[in-house]
């Protein structure tokens, strides 16, 4: 057996230098015995020394040795590990896939994923993120930039209509427009056929397109700034929303809300109907643009895969629309 | 047609009252004509002043609208509707349930849930709630309180183990009552057969149970107190977390990560594997014991559904915990 030495954050081992996670899992496989300042250490005392010299030791492991098991080679870096493709070794290859280890209880920073990102895309490197629960179960979520858009054509209508503002919705009455803005744009919800009943972000939409005049209770007519005003009164996170429905339909999409999926809107990449019913994504706006919690990225996302969508978070970077698509993945 | 007029908070009808719904119900249908001081109120119009004349009238009306339609009678209170099995008329019969009219858009309060089922189990109605989302699609589900317990046997371990705690995990190894945690109990997770890693709420309550002797990576022996605030630095939410857990598994039952779920907790009611694997419930933790937010619920209950499992929502009440199940229900 080879005798490898603990020295400062590495193991040395026959003049070759090995990660803490590698000198564990040989060690957990007895390829290797293990010293440090000459006393022998065993698979117990060495994963306690480790966990004290390198911070999330712990969770690295976990991860490395899963991966390792499954049969890829991995190493550290950039992130926490890159890994190769099955039946390739570091040196004789390029790895595919850059992964970082977080555990589910941390928040993790919504700067932080759109950093990593931006290195997955200058290395040409798919971005892993394994993340470890509180048993020690590890699930894989590929995160990847989408520039996602669609065919639905812009909305034009020949005039204006007019709405009235209700309580928390907007309704059109005996337009001729009505049953064009609903079948055309899969605007609103027809009622009765007498009546379209707008959301708020559909009717902000129109009257910033210049299609929608609306009159409150009190019949004064509400431009964009007070309409915004007064929804945001209702719903603390309207323009965050807005700005996300705005930047969808302006891409082409028809933008539906996602309430019964659990997230802000379901989206489709043409008007329904044309070739299907489906829509092909959920988008989810991350109203705190600071951080995100892993349990709610894993829960949209598991969800999305039952509904066969695919599930998409957008965040607000100055008024400007970022997409990143979290998937689950099978290693 | 029978003529109504609109007087204060109602109108009135051949000398009967109808609520604001009722009588824009029978407006739609064009079944009476209505007016207000002489003057003849339109659909349109009697909307608008309804909308101004009561609170939440809109709401209302969408879900009153929607019962009517799918052919159940209701009438007004004790929250929003009483709503009468098919085929039966008010003063003919029972009502079956209470509603309770929400928006998607309002955080709602736990306290209100926990009156609410209060009030329906005074009254031996099922409690609904009738959400609405922002296009007006109303989503109905039943809150009942759940008194859920199983027949996994208490567990009780001939000596004490002793773990370490590393990072975020607890380790225990080489120890005769290994395996018999893990197979017996379910208790955390074997590796390599050698070792046994614990979550922090497992080492919590083995501890609580002075079975587990934990020590940190600096020699010292942790005290439950001890360890539950090491625990709660990691984890903001640890103590009600573990509340939960505790009480779960004293009603006996099998308590696992709901993680993959994006809930605390999946729950089984009998040792997993004895008669099957699947976990009955999912519970997941109100830790905001103030308000609740309703895309969270719906997601949840959603998630549920799909793996078929029940949603069972759980809140800490002076350490006491009560459990509520929220359903989606086809009316």
């Amino acid at each position: 057996m080879i005798r490898g030495d603990l020295i400062g954050k590495s193991v040395i081992l026959d003049g070759t230098k090995l990660s803490l996670e590698e000198a564990a899992y040989s060690l957990e496989r007895k390829q290797i015995t293990l010293f440090e300042e000459g006393i022998k250490l065993e698979l117990r005392a060495f994963l306690k020394r480790a966990s004290s010299i390198l911070p999330k030791f712990e969770l690295r492991f976990l991860v490395f040795k899963d991966i390792r098991d499954r049969g890829y080679y991995l190493k550290a870096g950039p992130l926490d590990f890159r890994v190769y493709p099955r039946g390739v070794k570091s040196g004789t290859g390029e790895s595919r896939y850059i992964i970082h280890v977080l555990s589910e209880r941390e928040p993790i920073a919504v700067d932080m994923i759109l950093q990593d990102l931006e290195l997955s895309e200058n290395l040409k490197k798919r971005l892993l993120y394994a993340v470890v629960d509180e048993e020690g179960d590890i699930t894989y979520y590929e995160i990847k930039r989408r520039d996602i858009s669609g065919s639905a054509p812009p909305v034009e209508l020949s005039d204006s209509v007019n709405g009235d503002l209700l309580d928390e919705r907007v309704m059109i009455w005996n337009d001729s427009t009505l049953s064009e803005l609903n079948e055309r744009w899969w605007f609103g919800r027809l009622i009765e056929e007498t009546r379209l009943q707008l959301s708020f972000v559909e009717s902000a939409y129109l009257i910033e397109k210049g299609s929608l005049m609306l009159t409150d209770p009190e019949g004064e007519v509400l431009n964009l700034e007070r309409f915004i005003e007064i929804s945001s009164a209702i719903e603390g996170n309207f323009v965050k929303k807005y700005l996300t429905y705005r930047d969808l339909r302006d891409r082409g999409m028809v933008v539906k809300t996602g309430f019964k999926f659990g997230s802000h809107f379901r989206v489709y990449e043409e008007i329904p109907g044309e070739t299907s019913y489906h829509s092909r994504y959920l988008v989810h706006v991350l109203i705190d643009d600071r951080e995100v919690r892993l349990p709610e990225i894993s829960r949209a996302v598991r969800l999305a895969h039952g509904v066969r969508k695919q599930m998409i978070f957008a965040v607000i970077l100055d008024e400007r629309v970022e997409y990143f698509e979290a998937r689950w993945m099978r290693l």
